[in-house]
């Protein structure tokens, strides 16, 4: 429910700069999506479009920033207002941190097409594995457009479930790499991008934590996931 | 240069704030310092103190939050005063995650010790590396300390040689598994260690990059070394 602000020109100010949020994650998602693309289909122009779109994910990150500033300096805002702010400071530098992981998986995605030339047997888990990691994103980026924290213990029980998938993927790259240890360097360049995943996941839940932390008041980063559902009841 | 403030109650607030971040910062580094003692020495007792420590560092980051959002909502700086609160909002979200990074280490070791009880012919080489992330942390911090950017070229410029580290040492690491693949396991939890200092040096830099714009009011995150340099004259 957006407030009613006397300052007209705040809620003017605060709307231009959740929509930038929105479209710097809407982009952050396409250049992990695609980064992914790129690995698995061996797709090179793919991967380097990625790596080239990384500074339109650093720009969008430091304008939001420059955006916030001024809000704060100008309008300063209290309360709910303020939290709401200093949520998107925090925001911004996680989707800035995941648009880093999808260019580097997608340097990885060059690097092990240009060498090797696998189609990895385990392509399959790792396209499961980063489209959860996706979904944590989507469902992080929804909650703080839409404000709602329903989902917040949903997004930390799927940042379980893509630890677990890091684990059993990395298991089997090692069973691999015992059968032939000529492919260790490519199956650990693979083991790099499963934990760029896993990071990409732990920037979700963070984003999701914020959402929380901007609509109840409560910070929620250091909880389990059942003092954080007690939190939502 | 301190600036003198209408509001001295400010000034007392900052100080304050700025007093935790420090604290914050000491006991990150001695994190980082004990994780990698424990891993090479295998003392487990080490490993589980820098574990059952990390809920302090926690708890520093939230309380430093907290204060931030309090001097904004009450004292309602802008400017210079403001760029230092927005300043030590990010400072701590890289100490925290420098912080994560020590309990992961000290995990790995814990485990490492236990399954394997290795002496790894790598250790020199991660110790000096481990020593190098530290003192980019400690640089970061002084210059936060001191206001003082003279050094933040320095810390970049360590950052790379920190990168080429984790690159050398990870072809050690190769070839060591090629060798005798049952230690696979051993040395790709190795392979994690390596790449967490890697991340404790990005995570100082990142700190060493918000002095520049504390100071300068310029954002140089996404510039090259030369560009900082220029900045810096």
């Amino acid at each position: 429910m957006p407030n009613v602000h006397i300052y007209k020109q705040f809620d003017t100010d605060l709307e231009a700069v959740r929509a930038r949020v929105l479209e710097m994650g809407g982009l952050v998602e396409e250049q992990v999506g695609k980064s992914i693309d790129a690995l698995i289909s061996g797709n090179v122009t793919l991967a380097e479009e990625v790596i080239a779109n990384d500074h339109r994910v650093n720009s969008l990150e430091v304008a939001c920033d420059e955006a916030c500033t001024h809000i704060i300096a100008l309008r300063q805002p209290t309360a709910g207002d303020l939290r709401m702010i200093l949520t998107i400071v925090k925001t911004i530098t996680d989707l800035e941190r995941i648009g880093d992981e999808a260019s580097k998986i997608a340097r990885y995605a060059v690097k092990i097409f240009e060498n090797d030339r696998i189609t990895s047997p385990r392509y399959t888990e790792i396209k499961y594995m980063a489209g959860l990691a996706n979904k944590m994103l989507r469902e992080s980026l929804d909650a703080f457009a839409r404000l709602d924290i329903s989902g917040a213990a949903g997004v930390a029980r799927q940042d379980i479930e893509v630890d677990e998938e890091f684990q059993k993927i990395m298991r089997h790259l090692i069973t691999y790499m015992m059968e032939d240890p000529r492919t260790i360097s490519t199956f650990i360049d693979l083991l790099f991008v499963v934990k760029a995943i896993e990071r990409i996941g732990d920037h979700a839940k963070n984003m999701s934590e914020y959402v929380v932390f901007m609509v109840k008041g409560k910070d929620v980063r250091h909880t389990t996931i059942e003092e954080l559902e007690r939190e939502l009841l």
